[in-house]
């Protein structure tokens, strides 16, 4: 059974100043928690219903080095910031902030995401195209939020993601080239593929400030057939790694 | 001020089962109820915040036909489905059933697509890349629910979604190309741009039916490099989007 204090310091988590605070995270669901009980990676308790423990035995017995409890799921639901109760949750620790390497791969930049599902699913989406980081603006919503980690589906233990003053970042690192998605672009069916550079994608409603666009080599866009006023920009960053990257 | 009766109506429209008896919808969201003004279209009612009302009087003044009432907050908010209320509502007729025209045109197909957020990024995704209607199983989630309008952005009023059987659909037009997304398909980065074709989206976790598949002329599919187990299903609709019309 888990203590007040224990229930009172899972909860203090669902909150970015506590996650940062503690160094630790929530990963919620089924899935992401049999891959972290996998991987055994930074992974410090695991919590789920017994139901859930017994169709994962196994896995769960082959745990070592971190508490798998057993929780109650009204216990287990009191954990929980989604809206949606799991059978599983994970306290996972925020691996160490590390340097980007830019040359020699692509990288997605993201400038004041502020849609937690957003960020989620664009850390999928770099995941399955075989990018392997990604960097927010410091302003973009945090990446250890639980409906991000949710969003991801596993893909942020394998993508780091590193927080960033792009515009420094951009200033630096001229020689390397920069891809601006923005409403009056060249067309990215005409973009030839890449094997390096940034991927930039903005704010929700307002896209990439002047600033961030001024310093980059390239503005390309998604040529607009219909009328909607805008791509959700989560699907705008697969749409730009399907015809950059493949 | 809206009597009993009306807010009851009003709720009991957040049901699919009300939405078909009555045939109207509400859709929520300065954005889309701007747009509904505008086009007039099949609005039976406008309700909104004084401040909402105030910022948009020209147009609420020029809407003819149509109800136009101030509603307090609270009682806004007692009428949203939604967990992030807004500040004005509209009831929208449903718009008839039509038969789909699937000659010299592109159509998305979805099959037992069930999160709302995604059938509605992927009628904005229709709406972007100009395909003009969209074709449901009967077993996808109704595009009339809030969190489908929300995520449409508007486009729900541009393109219709017509509700089929499937199987049906694909036997009668075999000289129609379909393009079915799955795992074990031809590159889309090989596939030549379409310009008529029907192409299949399958649901979020299964894909689509081995039946489908079985009626469709060509599989393609979204080539992996990464290690993420799949994409969201409106980001694959988008990156096939993004490679077989641009």
């Amino acid at each position: 059974m888990l203590s007040k204090a224990q229930i009172k310091y899972i909860q203090s988590l669902q909150h970015k100043k506590y996650r940062q605070k503690f160094g630790q995270f929530i990963a919620e669901g089924d899935k992401i928690v049999q891959e972290l009980l996998q991987s055994g990676k930074d992974v410090q308790a695991v919590y789920a219903t017994r139901d859930w423990l017994l169709d994962h035995r196994e896995l769960a017995e082959s745990a070592t080095g971190m508490d798998v409890q057993e929780v109650e799921p009204p216990a287990l639901k009191q954990l929980s910031s989604l809206s949606t109760p799991n059978q599983a949750l994970a306290l996972v620790n925020i691996p160490p902030a590390s340097e980007p390497v830019l040359s020699g791969q692509v990288t997605i930049v993201l400038e004041t995401i502020q849609d937690p599902g957003n960020l989620g699913t664009i850390i999928r989406i770099a995941d399955w195209f075989g990018i392997r980081q990604i960097i927010c603006s410091p302003d973009c919503v945090d990446a250890y939020n639980a409906k991000t980690i949710q969003s991801t589906m596993g893909s942020i233990m394998r993508i780091p993601v590193i927080v960033k003053d792009i515009l420094e970042l951009l200033a630096a690192n001229k020689h390397i080239p920069s891809y601006a998605a923005t409403l009056h672009g060249d067309n990215i069916a005409g973009t030839p593929k890449i094997t390096e550079g940034l991927i930039l994608i903005g704010n929700e409603s307002r896209g990439l400030g002047e600033k961030v666009l001024a310093l980059c080599s390239h503005r390309i866009t998604i040529p607009r057939i219909g009328q909607a006023e805008s791509l959700n920009a989560a699907v705008a960053a697969g749409i730009i790694c399907g015809r950059l990257l493949i």
